[in-house]
């Protein structure tokens, strides 16, 4: 199959694409790196990404910013940061991905396990991930052409315990590579509307 | 207890208020409606709101707009009116509330059904809601005070099957009455981040 990983220079984009590569072929997308670039909060990007790739069979995304700070000083502003980029981000390459994908192609996207396991300084995250998994829950009963749609809620990354350490002490961490294999379950599975938790 | 309900003149918000009515005091709030009047979506008018009315124990808010329309049509925009309306104006709400309320304080918000039960045309209702659920669960582990928040999630109302009846065929439909007692579990009761389903 030709698969699409858009984010594929971060930390799950790279281990998505090491572990897709084997069996199929890849075009990596990124905000300024990748063979094809786009910048997915704006649909029109995201068009014209699609044109020029060309038919796939399927896309993968694995990109977005949320914000992180105590809910005492949170703004409206701030909390749209999560909801018009990681959100919007992948919601717009859904939508256009319906129509662009290959007859029975997948879209799979990433949400977090702060999506029902709330931390300290996540309140951005818990609500924009539970977003992502509702969108799909959504989509996935009205996709047409049998496309299917699901998404990957990851643990901490092991990657990025240098980072974000502090605020998931006491999780269990899980490599990029094992992330990775919740991707490859949705892109060569037959589901639907899945919530794939990594956790 | 000194109880805000915003949205007091829906379907919904009346249930509440003759629920709560009987042993609080109640401030019944709308968008033109009510004994106060507060646009939920721009963070000020909140605050005016919260100014107006003084302090206040608890608030309830059962108001919120969504798009219903197909997938294969949606636009970000459309999408994004949800986010606006229904998603941030309830989060509007809870992140004034939360330095506004007495200590031990409560605010409790309205998701839906169609989070986890996607219907056709719902794409926007199963984002947005999930999203609101989202925010409970992050929000609920950093209020300060024992300030406590949680939301009820609605089936389809009885009384709102004249207009939505065709997208909600074989739901179960539960009287705005019996949604209420939810809204009363969680003023009068102690528990925080809950999602209280009447379904």
């Amino acid at each position: 199959m030709k698969i699409i990983v858009i984010g594929a220079s971060g930390t799950v984009g790279r281990a998505v694409v090491e572990e897709l590569a084997p069996r199929h072929e890849i075009v990596t997308v990124g905000r300024s790196g990748g063979q094809v670039q786009a910048d997915i909060t704006k649909i029109d990007s995201v068009r014209a990404m699609f044109d020029k790739i060309g038919k796939a069979d399927a896309v993968v995304v694995a990109a977005g910013s949320l914000h992180f700070g105590p809910l005492a000083e949170v703004t409206p502003e701030q909390l749209n940061i999560g909801l018009q980029d990681k959100l919007m981000g992948q919601v717009n390459v859904a939508l256009v991905a319906q129509h662009h994908l290959n007859d029975g192609g997948s879209i799979t996207l990433t949400s977090g396990i702060v999506a029902e396991q709330p931390i300290r300084y996540g309140v951005d995250a818990s609500m924009v991930n539970a977003a992502v998994e509702g969108f799909v829950r959504g989509a996935a009963i009205e996709l047409q052409r049998g496309v299917r749609i699901n998404v990957v809620s990851p643990n901490v990354l092991q990657e990025s315990m240098g980072s974000y350490g502090p605020y998931f002490i006491g999780f269990e961490a899980v490599p990029a590579a094992r992330v990775a294999k919740a991707y490859a379950r949705s892109v060569d599975g037959l589901q639907t509307g899945q919530v794939y938790k990594v956790f």
